[in-house]
């Protein structure tokens, strides 16, 4: 038996008094996953801890079996891999914006202008930096903004941020957050990287272009989010499961990666509202030939959620159904469905509030809730269950539990 | 959004024959918390563990969000705390009776004929008492009973309890429970207080009248429950909350001190049956005002049951949904009906049965379960939390919680 994981990014809300006290979920009309629902056991899930707010990073740590206490230190290390960097165990790695600074470091665009064009050539020219004992690797990412991965001896993820947060302030010194002598010596590499990435950008032709045009040059980096990536043991050592992902978002991707899932790029598969969501379903199907588990991911409700708009969230919802009605006709996977934490309408950001989930197939005992949202979920023969249960869980409904004791 | 939280003392129950197996709760008629439950979130919950039967002080404390496993080392600095002595990290704090000894220190009435008048004039005398290297404060409390605390350099709570348990004994020598000098050294100081205890007190005025009256006279006291005031970062510091307490009970007073809320002072309020509910509840509704959480304290539903009287407990739910007829009309504010722990009449004390819990507010996932008791809660939206989830729960609803990663 395979194992389908839908994750539905931000699908939670909260009851909404224009739908009569209904979340989006309740409101919009979803007969596949009603479908899918009759033959599930339903319930609630906190991904990290009841009470925690969790960025989509930690949860979905958690949902795969991963500790985030243990294995979550930042974003940067998912986001590098979800950019297709090769990573070793040690790497340190930040996010950074390109920004706009003057010639006493002080920060006139922390964006420098939101800039989308030609950052690729900008970190081509950042990767001619060379800084005696570290290798350094910078990629740009979306927009403003880019990874630096920071590989060496004695470095440390213990380092502060140096955007200062508003403009007309002077970028922030690095500094170590632990007393150790590797903190203290990545502050010094990210701070002489600041400095080196002006040497380098501030009259790079693209920003001469942009000063002609009128728009704020890119003319720094400001690292921030400093993470370490961690041993870890893969979906293939660990559970034995040859495992895949589909999901548009870079960050998706790279914490598919960081367990050892293989990352399959679907055309069409963005994790924007324009995502091709029937292409990633089909995918899917193909990927559930031969991959034992797949992963998959849609950002979008999320995204309503945090515009705050539950009808384009009830619409995104209604899509993501559509897009599943072949997976009602599957038998012999076990299919299921949540999210990694609440994006709730009403404060357009995550909350805790538990997420509705489902596992649905033959060998489940489905329960008597008909239909899928928070409420009835939370009524459901699952009860309420944490993040760092659903794999046990799964793999023992599969039959590839292992047994404690005799 | 602020947050009232109301602990209905040992209000869960067991099933009762002569009630057709309801609960007190299920059996009484309350329209007002049905109202509430209308907007409400229900679930049971373990304030310790499952299966722990709580006292409560950790009931209370886990409530809070304090872990008692880290915070709960006895009841008596919690009492002193209410008594409104004011202590310092690293005080130890006994509870005392006063008792009737003979002159060869065997036990005649643990109780010294429960004694209730003069105690203070009795505690003036103790703290006469100087023992080098310690302070000593002596303090009545109800009836028999007050505090000691001891204050000084290498204490420890670690240390036996000099009640014998029945009269005909004599008075137990207090003996470390562990092998550390601290110990041995407030044994030491807990000895010389019961022997000087007796110097002080067998020839007082109070005692001899006692005497000529018949009565036993309160000639010793005897050290028991040893505690200590552990570091603690109160609700302001931790949760960014500006609190208040309106309880009868000395102890509920002094959980609420320990955790910096403030407490006031409601006439008429008292830990008894004689308490005046309403007065209470508007108190409650005017700390609303000014406080951003208002914990508030009813004590009788405990007293029922640990009076095995189930009419009784009846009346007092009925009283309680009486005055709380206010609170339907609240909006703005996230209100929390709960208990500390489960006191079945039919066994006369703390159970571990799980307590029913309802959230109620504009912004909660409200349920389709009508009605409030232990058995519609357990269908809840909540399903089973613990106590300590509940802190973090209700930061997340009232959107305080910090955000976990990215």
């Amino acid at each position: 038996m395979r194992i389908l994981l839908i994750v539905c990014d931000g699908l939670g809300d909260r009851p909404i008094k224009e739908l009569n006290y209904k979340t989006p979920l309740a409101a919009a009309e979803k007969p596949n996953l009603e479908k899918l629902s009759s033959v599930g056991v339903k319930g609630i899930m906190d991904t990290v801890a009841p009470g925690v707010r969790p960025g989509s990073a930690p949860a979905h740590l958690a949902i795969f079996g991963y500790d985030p206490g243990k294995y979550y230190t930042g974003r940067g290390v998912f986001e590098a891999l979800g950019l297709g960097l090769e990573l070793k165990e040690g790497d340190v790695v930040f996010r950074f914006n390109f920004a706009t600074v003057d010639d006493r470091m002080v920060v006139i665009d922390r964006r420098a202008g939101r800039i989308s064009e030609h950052t690729g050539e900008l970190a081509k020219a950042l990767n001619d930096i060379s800084i005696p004992g570290v290798e350094l690797v910078f990629k740009e990412a979306v927009e403003h903004r880019g990874v630096i991965v920071m590989r060496g001896e004695g470095l440390s993820w213990k380092v502060s941020d140096t955007d200062p947060g508003k403009t007309g302030l002077r970028v922030k010194k690095c500094e170590q957050l632990d007393p150790s002598p590797e903190a203290l010596k990545t502050a010094n590499l990210v701070n002489k990287i600041v400095e080196e990435s002006y040497r380098v950008l501030k009259d790079h032709w693209v920003n001469r272009d942009r000063v002609k045009q009128g728009l704020p040059p890119a003319n720094v980096v400001l690292p921030r989010g400093a993470s370490i990536l961690t041993k870890v043991e893969g979906f293939k050592e660990r559970y034995k499961l040859k495992a895949s992902c589909i999901a548009g978002g870079t960050l998706y991707k790279g914490l598919a990666k960081f367990v050892g899932m293989e990352v399959l790029n679907v055309p069409g598969a963005t994790g924007t509202y324009e995502t091709n969501y029937k292409a990633k379903v089909e995918a899917s199907l193909k990927a559930l030939r031969c991959f034992d588990f797949v992963f998959l991911h849609f950002k979008q409700a999320d995204l309503a959620g945090e515009d705050g708009d539950y009808r384009r969230k009830i619409k995104v919802i209604q899509q993501i159904d559509e897009a599943l009605k072949p997976l009602t006709f599957l038998d012999d996977t076990l299919i299921v469905v949540t999210a990694d934490h609440s994006t709730p309408c009403s404060i357009k950001t995550h909350s805790a509030d538990p997420v509705p989930i489902m596992i649905c197939g033959e060998e489940v005992r489905r329960d008597d809730v008909e239909g899928f949202d928070e409420f009835k979920a939370a009524r459901g023969g699952l009860n309420r269950i944490r993040g760092l249960d659903l794999m046990p869980i799964l793999l023992d409904i599969v039959n590839l539990a292992e047994k404690y004791g005799a």
